[in-house]
Parts: structure tokens; C-alpha cells; sequence
């Protein structure tokens, strides 16, 4: 039995028209096609997905044990995850060792802090291809027309989970940044980038490219902390010739 | 006169299935499809944008009046460079104030690295929407089927330009590294590799989902300097649960 090909398949940020035509060919002629999904919703990059999956194809529905109820410093968090992880890719081994084709759907691009690259590391036995997709922070940056990176500027790409004098630091040494995982970390990364002189810089994104988009200065902006889809941009400072 | 919105759209690394259904959508819908390209060449961009381009519309070819045969640090350089952007921003701003839409044509992402901007800051006064593209880093990962980053990792991309101390201060302090601008600081990078202890770990992707890519370890590769489409990239250090 030839064993099937895992295709992990960036969806993009939130916008289907986002969706490259490579990820629109695979979903509609995957026999299979799984997604992860915050318990009790359907899923963002199923809902992306939307009209363009195979009908006929199973779907394999991957429900996170937790998210952000259970912080990740919690003695239970790694093991939970860890079992998650390997049922699902359990779950795709059996289908790809049968012969069948597998469509992972990944929000964003797969190997750009994606949960996929979870079931790809444990799938490595098995045939894989990976289509790129549009970063939340590419696809944040153009909807809010505010041009990134020029020239010879350096951009760094930080988690907000860094503490705050690393995060000033990191900040300070950049021309361009991106902050990601903003979340209860957002009045550390308001004092980080106050500390580096940035804060006039820099731009709070909520649910970029997705209805209900919010752009803010972060200077304008009092909340004390954000939701799962947000990031902070910091432009670069060259100017165009 | 209401005057015509400036879309600059992003086509992707180079393959052509990577485009996004909004750019597919825009090229087949603009009136007036403008692109850069290189002297005697047909352009990246208006090559991937192929039998999608609305075959009524109006052409226009920006092209550079040097790129690399040219040192950036020649006096003429500069003049030359803004001169060229003048020109070209002012045979958009002919068709913007005429009423009719520009669709501009940007290899990649249109505000990561890329010469859009230089138009697009020109160009303010008119409306503009950004249509993002799939990077050529995310283009070259892919392909490469290597995990980028995961987790908590810190993504850092420097342009090969920088000197090689700064370099390898900065490849060492980063989890996951994308050297852009390789061409003629081939050497310098991979010094600045050495120097960092991570020459292992560089991967060098010339031409990354195009026809003709190469792709292989920085550390099994002897070449003195590379072409315009290649990058290093070191992949982050976490490993998935």
C-alpha cells in the first residue's frame, strides 16, 4: 500500500478571499480533511475552509483540551497537550498508512508558530507538503496600509511572553516589530515599548482581516489585556527613496 | 472626478498557485496593471501573474534603471533610483486622478521588503487598499518542509548588508533567523554563521518554488555569491510537545 501524502495547508489570517489557489485545488479534492477547534466553537480555519472543502470528504475535528483557561505553566498543561497532539496524529497515521491523502488545515502558514507542525514532526514517516500561507502579520500590516520593512531594515518578530526588560531591549534594537501573543501580556508589552521610546509607533491590531476588525494606536488604547487574535506592530524607520 | 484606488497586490514567491483568489480577483478586474522589472526581462511579478490578467487592460512596465550592476553606495545610485519612482509614481497618479483603478504588482508580500512602497508613499493622496502576498521566506520554508518556529521562539530577519559582527551578535541572539540579501555577502554570512555556532543548522534556498530551486545546506555548499532570489534560513530550536 503506497501510504498517502500529509498536505498541511495554510488558510491565512481570517480573510477566505486570502486563501491561495493551491490551498483552494487540496481542499476540494482531499478525501480528508482535519482542523483544530477551540471547544466548543467550530473551528477558524474550518470556518475559513468554508465552501471550498470536498463535500464527500471526511472531516476530522481536533478539539483542544484547553487554551487559555489553563495556564501554560500548569503541572497538567504539557501532558494534556502532549496526549492531544499524539491522538490526533494518531488519528491521521491511520488514515495516510491506508493510502488516503490527509488535508490539515493551519491557520496562518503552517510553519510560522502553528500548532501543525505538532502532527507533521510525529507524521515524518509518512510522504508531506507543505503550502504556505499568508502570516496574521502580513495580513495585519496590509489592512492597516502601513508599510513594514524597507531596505536594509531589521525586523523581529517577538512573543509577549518575554519579560519586559528582554522585551525593551529586543524593541530597541530593531528597525521593525511584530509582538505576538499579546494577550494578558498587553500592559507588559505597553511598558516595554514605552520604556524603548516606541510607544508612538506602534499599532494594536484585533482580528486583522476578520469581521470586526480593530486598529488602534496603542497610545490610544486603555485596556488591560487582549484576545487571541491581536498583535502589535512597530513599522520600520527607513524611508522610501 | 472620484478619483481610482491604487491596489497593490501581492503575487506570492513565485509560483503561481500561490497566488490569493483577491489577487486573481483584482488582475482579472483592473483596467491598468503596472509591474516592475528588471532591464531586458519580462518581470517577476508579470510572469506569475500569467492568464490571470484582464487581457483589456492597460499595461505598464516600470523598468529599473540598474539593480545590482550598480553599487547602492554609487552617487548616482540614489538620484537614479528616486528619479525612476517619480516617473512611475506619476504615470499612476495620471490614471488615479482619471477615475480608473491601478492594480500594482508586487513579487511576494507588497509591504515586506518591497518596491511598492516606494509608490505607495508617493501615491497618499489617493485611495489604496493592500491585497498581502505569501512571502518568499514562508515560500522557501514550505518547500523546505522545515518547521520555522514554534512556540515561544524569537524570529529575527537581517538583511545580508549588515556588518559581520552585527550579524553574528544578532543570528546568536535569535531562535529562528531568515538572512535576506544574500547575493554578494555570501561569504560574510556564512563567517557570520561560523562565528555564531550555527553553520549546521543554515539552510541556503536559491529560487524557492520556482522552477529551477535549490536548495541545500549553507555548510555543504562552497559558492562565492548568489543570485537575487535566494535567502538563509535557521530554523528556531524549540521543539514541539
Amino acid at each position: 500500500m503506497t501510504p498517502g501524502t500529509l498536505h498541511c495547508i495554510g488558510m491565512g489570517p481570517g480573510d477566505p478571499e486570502l486563501l491561495t489557489l493551491k490551498a483552494v485545488r487540496l481542499l476540494a479534492t482531499s478525501p480528508v480533511i482535519a482542523f483544530f477547534a477551540k471547544r466548543g466553537r467550530p473551528g477558524h480555519a474550518r470556518r475559513i475552509a468554508g465552501a471550498h472543502m470536498n463535500p464527500a470528504a471526511e472531516q476530522l475535528r481536533f478539539e483542544y483540551p484547553f487554551t487559555t483557561e489553563l495556564p501554560v505553566d500548569d503541572p497538567s498543561y504539557e501532558p494534556g497537550m502532549r496526549a492531544f497532539y499524539e491522538a490526533a496524529a494518531a488519528a491521521l497515521a491511520a488514515r495516510l498508512a491506508a493510502g488516503s491523502d490527509v488535508a490539515l488545515l493551519c491557520e496562518g502558514d503552517p510553519f510560522f508558530y502553528g500548532s501543525a507542525m505538532h502532527l507533521f514532526d510525529r507524521l515524518a514517516e509518512f510522504p508531506s507538503e507543505i503550502t504556505p500561507g499568508i502570516t496574521g502579520m502580513s495580513g495585519c500590516w496590509a489592512q492597516a496600509r502601513m508599510p513594514m520593512t524597507h531596505g536594509d531594515d531589521i525586523l523581529t518578530v517577538l512573543p509577549g511572553t518575554l519579560d519586559q526588560a528582554s522585551l525593551a531591549a529586543r524593541l530597541a534594537a530593531s528597525d521593525a516589530s511584530v509582538i505576538m501573543k499579546v494577550g494578558r501580556n498587553l500592559g507588559k508589552i505597553r511598558a516595554a515599548l514605552g520604556a524603548s521610546g516606541l510607544t508612538d509607533r506602534a499599532l494594536y491590531v484585533e482580528r486583522g482581516t476578520m469581521a470586526g476588525t480593530r486598529m488602534v494606536k496603542l497610545a490610544d488604547m486603555a485596556d488591560e489585556r487582549a484576545p487571541y487574535f491581536s498583535l502589535v506592530l512597530v513599522a520600520g524607520r527607513q524611508r522610501p527613496r
